[in-house]
């Protein structure tokens, strides 16, 4: 028995070694087929203490470089992290030469041995390694860059625009771009887990006078006539509803000829949706969940079932359609207590309307002047402030304590609620003007007391927008909207209609806010050819003008149209909202600047007399 | 004992009796809020034999009722199915003359019970099931719609065009949107999880000269000068590179403004991919698993390893650079065997080259005849078409026999590996044209013989391609795939290019070809900004020009390049090649007719005066 457990032994010790031997001849081999077909077996980012001593080949660019004594250290970077080599002049001196020359950003590749490192980076997943370097190929070099790529970089915007594709190789656009990525992977697979198909919409459609600028695209087939590029899939998501297609969705590009302001581009990206046989609830919960399944996934953030806010309370409370909820500070109007006391002031507003702010009665006069200095800047346009102090002792100190006594402002302060060490912050005015300078102040506290954290989200819906504004100017209605958009179905709209109350109408519209950022809006449509008639009506269309415009969509409504509704979202702007950034730009990989120029490309730019020829196209002569 | 038992199965009963009802009341409640809040508790496609009994709220279009009696049955359709609904007259004779009256694509919203069918429909999977209704409720009416709705339509090209969103319902074309949806998800999750990134790039870009001519769209802000719309994102997908993000693609909207041909669309979409620190090989491998991946996941086939052909053996077996590998008939020269033996036809030719068609023999003088008239269509362009006929009893008829006797005739025979039973089909003439014509006569024998079968696929890689051509008109060179191809990097190109044989140089590109259909193509990249700038020069452009147009290129070679390449799949046709159809149009959801208009918007248009006032432009009167 001994002699045949022996005999076994050994030959399970031969078949280990013999397999030993066959997965190290495995390794090698594929190794070298790597070797010889692969400029790289790993990434920068790759390496741990696990492959000490495996031979690797790496690709990157040169971070930056450290001659210590005889050794010579090279941070080496590519998307993935960076890894640090290392040369020694007492072991290769030539090699540690060739090294120390390398430049910043410099393209190489390196062959040498995963190491455990001296003295270990805990700061980066490779830090625990180096690679101890036997064999450099410098793949490209690089001229001095003209601002440094760092995290933190030396260029102005204009320049890094410029030069665009050497400012996305800094890690923070690296990482915004990467978190875009997969921002749209998660809407995407969630959307279609939803049963949600995305369908392509066309890029060439035809121009519409409603809303922003087309762009547009002459035809050369066609001389004479335009194609305009979209300003949203607005039509065509709704022709898919007609066409049977029930849950439908899009990453897509649309495109506005805006005179831009800050942080528009003029063409940017929409998630954009849309379902048939839905109410607006139906829609909310749907893309409530989808935003909170990003959160959860991106973020790590639960959220809590998000509150509905009429527009109505929104201005009333929030002074904007668009509240920041991270704090409070909501409005109390004070007309009772303020008006017809004697303040000549409040008794010519039509809003006395104020906010509390807590613990803030210490406030300096210079801190009191500044406010009243913010509230008077032309672009916040207020008159003035008006303060109370709520003082520890149980009495008030205000600036209008000539016209109110401490009774008076016991008043107030029940008023808002108000304890002793409160702040309460008084404007008067014109309606909507007092609502929108007290909007600007109640953001401002809020940044003041570090109450608008980046990293808490305070998400609502806010519906019940008027459908139409009359527009002094152009003398007609605007949608506010688009004109598709529905009326609520109920009778109270009906019996406005009747009454040619246009403006009073409430719209089926609901919009998303997150942290006082509309992220997204959408609204239940119009579905009867007659009501769309009417409103193309109500907007000034003549009939011609909407039959030409929109034809197509009244004739579509004519072959049984499922009650449907949706939502757009800025993509760009929750990219922004995600990364913590109030930019869009910085979540764009060739985003334009303020006056829509590519700098980079330098376009737009001028074309060729010929293709104006072919285009039927003349310059107008400047005149 | 006995009495805790009894006591406890009392409990238990009782507890199951409190559960039972809670979850009868739980369904109830869920129910009856489903039915206040929600349009539809379930779709046309997902009640089955275990619903019987439950009440369901359904909605959809009537695809087409049926009344036998007093029953009445109506098919109801949406997107996931059809199901049927039962009224009966004696039951409820109202609703089933409510039922009876309604029109096809009525969109209805009813209320009913499951229950089993007398006569099941095995073909659909609510084929056990109807409804047997209590409530029907009209959501929209539908007149008479302009063709039927069903698989095969009544309804011609253009009217469907016109009435693209009724089009859209029927059966073959939700199929292939679905698919769409389908692929497009399978290619972005693949390649997510291969740590490829999906960056958009800008569709405001500016005009380049080269390749397709590009749509253009006036800027307002910069009145004289032009955006473009791009013909593919390559330059900004190589800037990506550069900028570090290694592994970058993007299903993406691409714009030529080309005079079209028959199933080209003004506007149409790439699977666009670049790839960092890669060779043709690796570029080639990713790619080739991706469709591999993509035939197991959406068409369950396992495609073998893609066979690599080089462009010249390709034309050379083929005829053609996309060659259909379905079906052998590679092509076999005769040159030695056929020329100077006194055929004047064939000893002015440059070429004899013909196929061997497997065990046609016996094809009559009349299907010859066809085959010769086939080739001498203006479109093929042959002069003529010889046979020979290898017999059963191994002699030979050909129609050339009065020049070639049977010695003569059975080295023909050998040359071609023809057996007994097998036609051998030649034609002569110039190099290329010969190739052209025989090429096209062999799909044709493909197509008659049945070998083109649609669910197999035969995939392969084309790759060694001139880089240049020769263009006697513009008297320049072209670049076959374009401005941006590497060649390939070996001492035989750089002495072609020593010795200025330019048209002799081959690049370091590839196709991928299915079934005869390019799908896809790709190359690796110049990333040298002084080859950049020569190939350029190659291509007819002055450095002026070349500073001009691409500037911005060169500039960022000139800071640390990756070697890079890439591909780019024409999504429409992948999905095409998928759904088993030649039309692109049928997996497109609004797609442009022949002449690039959308018929449905009526678009392109004209614009009004303003609109061109504000761009700076006028129209050139017709002369």
């Amino acid at each position: 028995m001994p002699s045949i457990l022996a005999k076994m032994k050994g030959r399970i010790q031969d078949l280990l070694h013999y397999n030993f031997l066959i997965s190290q001849l495995t390794c090698l081999m594929s190794f070298m087929s790597k070797l010889s077909n692969n400029y790289r077996t790993h990434t920068c980012g790759e390496l741990n203490i696990k492959q000490v001593g495996n031979q690797v080949t790496l690709c990157g660019w040169v971070q930056k470089s450290r001659i210590l004594g005889g050794l010579t250290f090279i941070d080496l970077r590519d998307r993935y992290g960076i890894t640090q080599l290392a040369f020694n002049t007492e072991v290769n001196k030539n090699l540690s030469e060739q090294a120390g020359e390398l430049g910043r950003e410099f393209v190489v590749q390196v062959i040498g041995v995963v190491r455990e490192r001296q003295s270990k980076n805990k700061n980066i997943s490779t830090g625990d390694i180096e690679i101890e370097v036997n064999e450099i190929n410098i793949l490209d070099q690089c001229e001095t860059p003209p601002f440094t790529i760092e995290d933190k970089s030396d260029g102005g915007e204009e320049i890094r625009m410029k030069y665009r594709y050497l400012d996305l190789r800094r890690g923070p656009l690296q990482r915004n771009i990467l978190l875009r990525h997969r921002v749209a992977q998660e809407v995407r697979n969630y959307l279609s887990n939803q049963e949600f198909l995305e369908i392509e919409t066309p890029f060439l459609i035809k121009s519409t006078p409603e809303g922003a600028r087309d762009f547009v695209v002459p035809s050369r087939m066609n001389q004479g006539q335009f194609y305009a590029l979209p300003q949203s899939p607005q039509t065509f998501k709704q022709l898919l509803m007609v066409g049977g297609f029930d849950r439908y969705f899009q990453i897509v590009k649309c495109f506005r000829d805006e005179d831009l302001r800050a942080d528009r581009q003029p063409e940017f990206t929409q998630i954009d949706c849309e379902m048939s046989f839905v109410k607006q609830e139906d829609v909310r919960d749907i893309f409530e969940e989808l935003v909170r399944h990003l959160f959860k996934k991106i973020k790590n953030v639960d959220l809590d079932k998000f509150p509905v806010m009429s527009y109505q309370d929104a201005m009333r409370f929030y002074g904007s359609d668009k509240p920041d909820l991270r704090f409070d500070m909501k409005f109390v109007e004070i007309n009772e207590l303020a008006k017809n006391k004697g303040f000549n002031v409040f008794d010519q507003s039509e809003l006395v309307v104020g906010i509390k702010v807590d613990s803030c009665a210490e406030y300096t006069r210079k801190q009191l002047d500044e406010l009243t200095d913010f509230v008077r800047k032309p672009q916040i346009g207020g008159k003035g402030l008006v303060y109370v102090k709520c003082n520890e002792d149980g009495s008030f100190k205000s600036s209008v304590d000539k016209f109110f006594d401490q009774d008076a402002l016991k008043k107030w302060a029940d008023a808002f609620n108000a304890k002793p060490g409160d702040l309460i912050l008084i404007v008067s005015g014109d309606v909507n003007q007092s609502r929108q300078v007290l909007c600007e102040l109640r953001l401002e506290m809020g940044n003041q007391l570090g109450l608008r954290d980046k990293d808490t989200f305070k998400p609502l819906w806010v519906n019940d927008f008027p459908l139409l504004e009359w527009d002094e100017e152009s003398k007609r209605h605007h949608a506010l909207h688009h004109p598709f958009t529905s009326y609520l179905k109920n009778e109270a709209e009906l019996k406005k209609i009747e009454e040619g109350n246009l403006t009073g109408l409430i719209s089926d519209a609901y919009d998303m806010v997150i942290n006082g950022v509309e992220i997204g809006g959408g609204s239940i449509r119009i579905t009867d050819k007659d009501v769309q008639a009417r409103m193309l009506d109500w907007l000034g269309f003549s009939p011609e003008e909407a039959r030409a415009q929109f034809g197509f969509l009244m004739d579509a409504f004519k072959y049984g149209t499922p009650p449907h509704g949706g939502i757009a979202f800025g993509f760009d702007r929750v990219c922004a909202l995600f990364g913590g950034s109030d930019s869009i730009r910085d979540f764009i990989a060739f985003p334009k600047n303020n006056s829509g120029r590519d700098v980079m490309l330098d376009a737009p730019s001028a074309i060729a007399g010929e293709q104006l020829d072919e285009l039927g196209l003349n310059l107008k002569k400047n005149e």
